[in-house]
């Protein structure tokens, strides 16, 4: 057994489908545009579609193999535009795995691991710009751009049938703070949302696995979960299968958090195996090659560590290039200080030194690197609040200003840009975050990790925070970070990861409804409605989380039969509030009035047909 | 053995006080107004000291025997007064604890089990009005007036000696939202709340084992968990367990939603041993009396059942006397008709007879009821959407505009009212409710149920109403009852209570934070603190939940020693931005500047000293 091959019995891949849902395809104006969607089929014949981010894992018909990894969706795409050419890349070195250079063996089996994985990188030709942002601006409506349309309808023709009550939409008709959703997403509104800078599609062009999708406050709330190995616990192995575990439950974008040993190679083997976007934060890999000393980084180090990762298919960056020295003052009376790792790396550099930040001194020089593979800026906020006392205060928020300015410098290359956001935030200070952010930042995409509303929870701070990333995502916040319930205390395992993506799926869609964002409501709707008619199947297979609803009925009622019972546990077949309801429908119908004229009308005599026709209220539990 | 030995054995009470607390109790004007609190014992000596609803059970020095009941803190406060006076109370059925009049055996050894429980009951003597409202309306400030103000303020001199900069507290000043949050808490305060209907305190004169609280929009928000056994699962055992279980976790009142067998005696146990207002759903148990059957149900039997739960010590009512039959027709568009268990009850009965709900048209007559015992009227929202679809609609709407005139009947009478309300809806709707109910109901507490904000997610609708919860709560609702991740799908065990517990004073504290209470966000800013100087026990114990941020730590790093490490399992030892800042601060303090000075002037001198002094940047953990 080979190398790869003991690998791979380490890799159970997630690859079932979700329960009573299959994988289809809408097709776009070429034959290479075929956008996923997930099809849930109801017991009642109904379908219903709904946005997918689980990529080939969850097609049945999908042929994967991690070790040579998924197929390259967007490479004609790429080399169709004729802008770019492969080229030798930067020669790999030990230290990228975080291994000395003496350490031959262990390289030499990390690598053999990779060995299946590696491709030939390629960059814009020179003079070039090959940004999605570039190609907007120029009015070229790229397929990615008509791949997120496609996406972001869902299946309109679905929703719209399932919605269509005139008083009730106006009702719920939602409040999207200025934000401006067009009732259906072509591929030009697309194209101008890039070109004004409102919305990025991170898609590097050495990342041709990626299935494209839009973070922009006209677009579906997305979500981000971070994975990654680390200095105390994890290996490659668990990597790889929690990206897919993130995906199947709904993450948009990953962020590789790696750090320690082997991170060239487990990047490769998550980018390539990814159908989401993957960020990362290169100080962490660059920390790395200097051995940890904070001090010791220099601009090379740090530009030679985003070429490499460049050239892998990372398709954000987040850099600290906000933390600027004069700011750093401004943290000296908080509560807890800086606590953004790469804020604190760049602080700590910047006060050995004593000189700015060479990330913002290197801004342009990066950016000439970002703009010739088509790397998204996320401008991370190092400087963000540590707790609810340290909120919107003036390090916080000269740190917001700066990332304005460097927005700005960063689309005159046409380069995609999104801000990262706080972090922990009382909640009626929520807001202000917002609005000074569409302020400053010029409306580039606001990415926050939560914010959390309250620091007394630890163990639980998914819901602390997935109150306030509620908030925000409805506010305008256009992807947001997800924390799990590990947060401050460990590393997350398994069901954490669900956990907190389940949660931030909660939080986004809350957002996206309070916005109004067309036919999201549908899925409550049918939901509800399975609910209501007790189809028990239905309502599981219908939420974001089929196994743990299925799970927690079994608790209480484990028989099939109570699947289709009209009653439910928690009342119980006395107090079933639904049940009655439907009986004072049903009586209606069978006397051909509608109930709302049967309740106005001659409701004397109705009143005694109804007691005469009681007794049989509840219909019984088929015999298991 | 006898029943109650061979009972007492399945009661493993939780008795042991939190981690690092102790109950201590602060002194009223009066040798028996004496209010417990918990006080956390710090590793640095400091003691924070925090609200406390557990009552006598985590009170080591407590002597407790469920069997005999708490002491009753209040018999001589209610006494004192000379206006009620002790009375043969109705007599006991068999039908009370649903079991038929043949049944004797059963129901000797039931009665058995409650035999040390019984007590005499006490009603207003012949005109006399033995409301906390009626002594508010006279300016007479009871004992429990007091015991609420004391309560309230917490410790106000720890919390105010743990804030104090005035640029923190400037910038995060609360909202409001027009409440009138005063900043010291007195007894003429809350007399004034209470005359006026901002405020109840829910404490039947039967109901002396109580710990006066109060629910009020200028107080802290609270929380209610529900408990009770049902027609499919659940025993009494469990029952007084889910009570002192529930009030360990800070649930401020509990509702007793027993139906079935046993429903009388179960209410025994749990008032008798209950330091926390009970609230009760009358209908429930008179819907048994009359075998199921809705139509049956008539005033004699809904009244008799007030009465022997009024004599029994319950603290508050919810009826649905809003569910007029002019409404009912309102839901028949709805997608998922009417969902509270009672309003579908009195819908079924308004049609059967095509009457006017007995309740509502009993309305001033089951006020004299209450009015005798001091129980406060929880006026139900029988038409509360169920449905993110239903939300704010005509239905909802026509029955909080009669909760409001109904609140005013009952002020006629000085009796104490909050009002009921949804339910689902969609976040950008939650405010409406808000301020609707404020319009109508003339200030009187609002108790909501989340709302939930989303329907898509059974099994987190704990999380999807936590969001709407912590929201509503800010916006001004008094009172918010729980709802676990069983909803929807079956009933919650003993830890689905504890987690809908603690996401519940997640929304409550994030609210009470937000509204700008008092020194309410102390506790924030003393945990911060403990997560910033790595007191890793602190922060556990400091937390809403300590056992399980103490596990959850322990699952990543296990050993004692990572208790006192200078980092955590997040970040590893390289990448602890916490550690970072610390150390910048501590270079500044050994140069004897302060950190601004230091960062502010001669940098380039004490950036080589700096890099000189690195190397050393972690504490190492202890050898273990």
């Amino acid at each position: 057994m080979n190398a790869p091959d003991k690998l791979a019995q380490f890799i159970t891949l997630t690859r079932e489908p979700l329960p009573a849902s299959k994988k289809i395809y809408v097709q776009g104006s070429r034959a290479d545009v075929r956008v996923p969607m997930r099809e849930i089929m109801q017991s009642n014949g109904e379908a219903v579609t709904v946005y997918d981010t689980s990529g080939p894992y969850t097609d049945s018909a999908a042929l994967i193999d991690v070790r040579q990894g998924l197929a390259p969706l967007r490479q004609g795409w790429v080399e169709g535009r004729g802008d770019t050419e492969p080229y030798t890349g930067r020669a790999p070195f030990a230290l990228d795995d975080g291994l000395k250079s003496g350490e031959t063996d262990a390289l030499a089996v990390l690598r053999a691991q990779a060995a299946g994985l590696q491709r030939t990188p390629r960059r814009a030709k020179a003079g070039a710009n090959v940004s999605q942002m570039h190609y907007a601006r120029k009015g070229i409506i790229t397929p990615e751009m008509e791949f997120v349309a496609l996406r972001e309808n869902q299946k309109q023709a679905w929703m719209e049938s399932y919605l269509g009550n005139a008083e009730r939409e106006q009702r719920l008709a939602g409040n999207s703070f200025g934000a401006n959703i067009p009732k259906l997403m072509t591929p030009e509104f697309v194209c101008d949302e890039v070109a004004r800078g409102r919305a990025i599609i991170p898609a590097n062009i050495n990342h041709p696995e990626v299935e494209p999708m839009a973070i922009g406050r006209n677009f579906l709330v997305k979500i981000n979960a971070n994975i990654g190995n680390s200095a105390v616990t994890s290996s490659i192995e668990e990597e790889v299968e929690k990206l897919v575990w993130s995906i199947r439950w709904g993450a948009d974008t990953v962020m590789d958090l790696s750090t320690g040993k082997n991170i060239h190679t487990t990047r490769d083997w998550i980018l390539r195996n990814s159908p989401v976007p993957i960020g990362t934060v290169p100080i962490y890999q660059a920390l790395e090659k200097v051995g940890g000393v904070a001090e010791d980084l220099s601009w090379d180090i740090f530009r030679d560590t985003l070429i490499e990762q460049a050239e892998q298919g990372v398709d954000y960056f987040t850099v600290h290039a906000g933390v600027r020295l004069p700011f750093i003052h401004l943290t000296a009376n908080r509560v807890t200080g800086i606590v953004s790792r790469g804020g604190s790396i760049m602080a700590k550099w910047c006060i050995a030194h004593h000189q700015e930040n060479f990330i913002y001194t290197h801004f342009d020089e990066m950016t000439e690197i970002l703009k010739a593979y088509d790397v998204s800026y996320s401008l991370g906020d190092g400087l963000r609040p540590g707790s609810g006392a340290d909120a919107n205060d003036e390090a916080q928020f000269a740190e917001l200003r700066t990332l304005g300015e460097l927005t700005q410098k960063a689309w005159q290359q046409d380069v995609q840009v999104m801000i990262e956001g706080p972090g922990h935030v009382p909640l009626h200070m929520v807001q202000a975050n917002m609005t000074e952010q569409l302020k400053h930042c010029h409306e580039a995409p606001f990415y926050t990790l939560g914010p959390l509303t309250t620091d007394i929870a630890p163990g639980y701070d998914h819901i602390t925070s997935g109150i306030g990333a509620a908030m925000i995502g409805w506010f305008g916040t256009a992807m947001l970070c997800y924390v799990t319930p590990k947060e401050h205390l460990g590393l997350p395992d398994r069901e954490d990861v669900k956990t907190g993506i389940i949660t931030y799926k909660i939080a986004a869609h809350v957002a996206d409804v309070a916005k109004g964002h067309p036919g999201v409501r549908a899925r409550d709707d049918a939901l509800s409605k399975a609910r209501f008619e007790f189809r028990w199947m239905d309502q599981f297979n219908l939420s974001l989380d089929p196994d743990t609803a299925r799970n927690f009925h079994d608790e209480t009622l484990p028989k099939d039969s109570a699947k289709v019972a009209h009653f439910c546990s928690m009342c119980g077949p006395k107090f079933c509030s639904m049940k009655i309801t439907q009986e004072v429908r049903e009586y209606a119908k069978t006397k051909g009035l509608s109930e709302e004229s049967a309740l106005n009308e001659g409701m004397e005599s109705m009143s005694e047909a109804f007691k005469r026709a009681g007794g049989e209220i509840y219909i019984p539990i088929a015999k298991a």
